[in-house]
């Protein structure tokens, strides 16, 4: 009640509104309203001799809104031609509650009242029968519009991603997207701040805050994070004179990638800030095939000053379960729609009901070691239960199949590996005391495999400078600096290195940090049982497609 | 009283918190607390007899805390030694009321307490006197920490961008860059939230939510959108056999560029989702050396369905007007200390009290057409009033010099030009009924000039095709096709064109809409006071320069 007062009595002065979407109209109403409009496209349409019902979609909504078109004398007939799948149209009626099933509201319109049916955008629906008025040959008679209701391959919808967010699974996803960046944000967001998710219900839900900082790292850069080689590079630029022998300036004055990480960013402002955060693009030129691996993908990554002791990476691995857990709502709209549309059980399925277990509060996920994984698998591998195609052995990379092995099979559910061997990580993780292993973990999850990887990082100069240069990450110096002290050589390689920055921010009070970097597409994919990250994102690009 | 229960019962269960910031503390707390830990580093450090004062700081709060060190017995004199500017510690004593002028809250540590002092990263403030243990040479003995506490020039902050968030400046330009996204974020949302900005104070704030999708569109695409020619290319991949003389391949099996705007796909979007936006990294190769222009910036795009006439951009800018003036808070500590900061006047000057003006509630922001603006321009400079260097002439864009006049001198604020002359815009604006401006606008303001560009978009399929002609965006057809009715070339050329998904929006139900791009880094320069947009981004990239 304070809030209602609150909330219809501070107003911006002049402030422009637009009008309500349909997702906030059906969940401030409370009551039938006569003489609103609505805006929306049409999602499917039956005309019957004195009425027709349309379910029309602004696309705010996981099932749209339902519209009955009553027959009256002066009808419009050139109107109701036009109404169309695709169609979209500006309603004038009444929202009355539904005496029909599946629906609590209905929009009424009288079909001949003046301004009750206003075209906004017509829908090509059958190029031959539909010519436009200026380009009659535009479309070929064998196309239509896309996207009409039945059933499309998701190989089609791909070819057709500049509308295939008018599908309703795409639609969901696209507006989980926004809704899980929001709920991570506000986890992570400087000020408490409570969200008020269906205004009519004044449900609140308190959410605690991390103090973190969300802060803008450059795409753009001369340092690779992996020192992978998986970079794309920005092309030269052509030569002014193209009989030019010369090489071609680069538009920075050096090599230019698009990042692969926003890490080594993230930790020069943990210098600063303390806690920082990103979710941003990030790029990697892998030839991969699968349905978990993107040309293109948007990375959630955090950074920040550790409390607790270094040679642990549970502070980071019970800060992500909590930050997943608070972000994502099982229960929302969207989520349950994709479930439900999705091939082979949907809410039914084994895959449903682990996901709804990860979920639950009264158990915390698991870790384990990556020795201890690699014992269980070998355990599995000898006892022949389960035969991988790759065996398991201390030292080797967990495959995909051992991933979902243990999170599937003997987890069932996510699972934290920590403390990978040395020679498996990058050169940025904290060397545990056993010096053959690093402080880090990789979240597994059931369907995706890993989720998330994050680490302790290496805050002290000396071992990060060996494995610099172990990693070839330093100009090459004359005794190759493997084999002991960081020597006179070693100080001059560092010094021409594009890593000088990284490495000098030990030098100047940096403390002890770490943090995790989560596939934002593979969290939507575990969440919603998309079964591919190209579904994940709303233009997906990898090797060999970019369309749009 | 309400919320404060609720804050204080609801909670997750298990969840796991890291402590709080210097932040939360200072705004939750309204009373003196004994034996807690505060963690930050050294902004500044004063060492006398008895006593030693240090401002620390862990970036969240524009000031950062006072510490008091005060001596005792069984001191530890070698700690103390490494206490310097920029080192970081964990102290644990008492927030106190301070005596003192200048700060509400002092932090009491006593120097010989167990644990009082705990240094968790040193800094190697002079590199000849403070040797690190395995790395002698690291460091030539004329490097020491880069940032002292003297006055640094901006120059020399650019060339060391790894640290310069350590700055009070920087770090208050992060912050707000963090602040005003949250803000503009909370304006668009789906649901409304009320945020509680100081705890302590239950200030609540309604957000009226416009109802608008956050999405992410693709940074590599085939489509330039402006079809200037300013795009980065990302290289084709080296061949596999260096002596080849094949054309090397494409990784998306064609061109890939890096987008200059996410216009296009947001418009994609829209034909679903009704309303759409972004705050995405741009990206432009131009050869610009000025104050107002990066080759990597964020920008703020929305597109929606219009709800008012096509011919007017009206509703476009009083959106953004409201936009902009409810997520700009100019008392926020962070933007007061920037102006306080700022050389020539501060908080006293000019400049400042035009920012406050044009946040004046009961004045609307002005506007005028693109011709009466050439009138203006053309009359003054007649008069004599004012010598510009380029004579104002309808149809020739507006300079620099004729913006910022009729910003700051003519306007004496922020002021919306819009119907520019046809010639002047990209394909997408839509055409006046007078066949020679078109729909559009462009928002100047002082010291900045453009800050944001939108227009309603052509929703003709016929006059975009044509559009697309002139601008060259179309294959070449035989009779040019810019005389007069689009042929079947014409058609043809639309259907072998990258954009051919761009104008089929228009086919299939793309409704009536518009939009606009607000240059992010503009927006922290305008309402901050900093004058150049390379200090308005973390770490900021422009032609020949990249660090980091």
């Amino acid at each position: 009640m304070l809030l209602r007062r609150l909330y219809s009595t501070a107003s911006h002065s002049g402030g422009f509104q637009l009008p309500q979407t349909i997702r906030q109209l059906l969940s401030t109403s409370n009551k039938e309203i006569h003489g609103i409009s609505v805006t929306g496209w049409i999602k499917s349409i039956r005309k019957q001799k004195n009425l027709t019902f349309a379910v029309v979609s602004d696309g705010t909504t996981a099932d749209g809104l339902q519209a009955v078109v009553l027959k009256q004398d002066g009808t419009a007939p050139e109107v109701m031609k036009r109404l169309t799948n695709g169609t979209t149209v500006r309603l004038t009626g009444n929202l009355l509650r539904s005496p029909g099933r599946g629906q609590e509201w209905e929009f009424v319109v009288q079909e001949g009242s003046k301004g009750a049916i206003e075209i906004l955008g017509d829908c090509d629906i059958d190029a031959c029968s539909h010519s436009l008025k200026v380009i009659p040959a535009l479309t070929p008679c064998s196309q239509t519009y896309p996207i009409q209701k039945k059933t499309l391959s998701t190989e089609y919808l791909r070819d057709n991603a500049y509308l295939r967010a008018r599908t309703s699974h795409i639609a969901a996803m696209l507006r989980l997207r926004d809704n899980i960046s929001r709920s991570l944000s506000r986890t992570f967001e400087v000020p408490p701040v409570y969200a008020v998710t269906e205004f009519s219900k004044l449900t609140i839900r308190p959410q605690k805050s991390q103090g973190f900082t969300y802060t803008h790292t450059p795409v753009i850069t001369g340092n690779d994070c992996e020192g992978a080689g998986e970079a794309f590079r920005i092309a030269s630029l052509p030569a002014s004179d193209p009989d030019s022998q010369a090489t071609p300036p680069e538009f920075f004055s050096r090599p230019a990638y698009l990042t692969v990480s926003h890490q080594l960013h993230l930790e020069s402002l943990t210098t600063a800030l303390s806690r920082v955060y990103t979710l941003s693009p990030c790029f990697r030129a892998e030839r991969s095939m699968t349905g978990r691996h993107l040309a293109e993908f948007w990375m959630l990554e955090a950074e920040w000053n550790l409390v607790t002791r270094l040679e642990s990476v549970e502070e980071i691995c019970a800060f992500l379960e909590n930050l997943i857990r608070s972000s994502v709502d099982l229960d929302s709209p969207d989520i349950t729609k994709i479930w439900a549309e999705r091939e082979n059980g949907g809410l039914k399925s084994k895959d449903y009901k682990t996901l709804r277990e990860a979920f639950d509060d009264a158990k915390t996920w698991r870790r384990m070691t990556y020795t201890e994984a690699i014992e269980a698998l070998s355990s599995e591998h000898a006892k022949g239960h389960q035969k991988f195609e790759f065996e398991p052995k201390w030292g080797e990379s967990l495959s995909s199949e051992h991933e979902r092995w243990l999170s599937e099979v003997h987890v069932g559910g996510p699972v934290f590996v920590t403390n990978y061997p040395i020679g498996l990580k990058p050169f940025y993780m904290r060397v545990n005391e056993d010096n053959k292993t690093v402080a880090c973990f990789d979240l597994l999850v059931p369907r995706i495999g890993e989720l998330v990887g994050g680490s302790v990082r290496e805050e002290r100069l000396d071992v990060l400078t060996r494995r610099m240069l172990e990693h070839g990450l330093l100009p090459p110096t004359p005794d190759d600096g493997v084999d002991g002290a960081v020597g006179e050589e070693e100080t001059t390689a560092l010094n021409d290195s594009t890593y000088k920055w990284y490495a000098d921010l030990r030098k100047y009070g940096g403390a002890p940090h770490g943090g995790f970097g989560l596939g934002f597409e593979r969290l939507i994919s575990w969440v919603s049982g998309i079964d591919n990250v190209k579904e994940c994102i709303g233009m997906p690009r990898w090797t060999g497609r970019m369309i749009m």
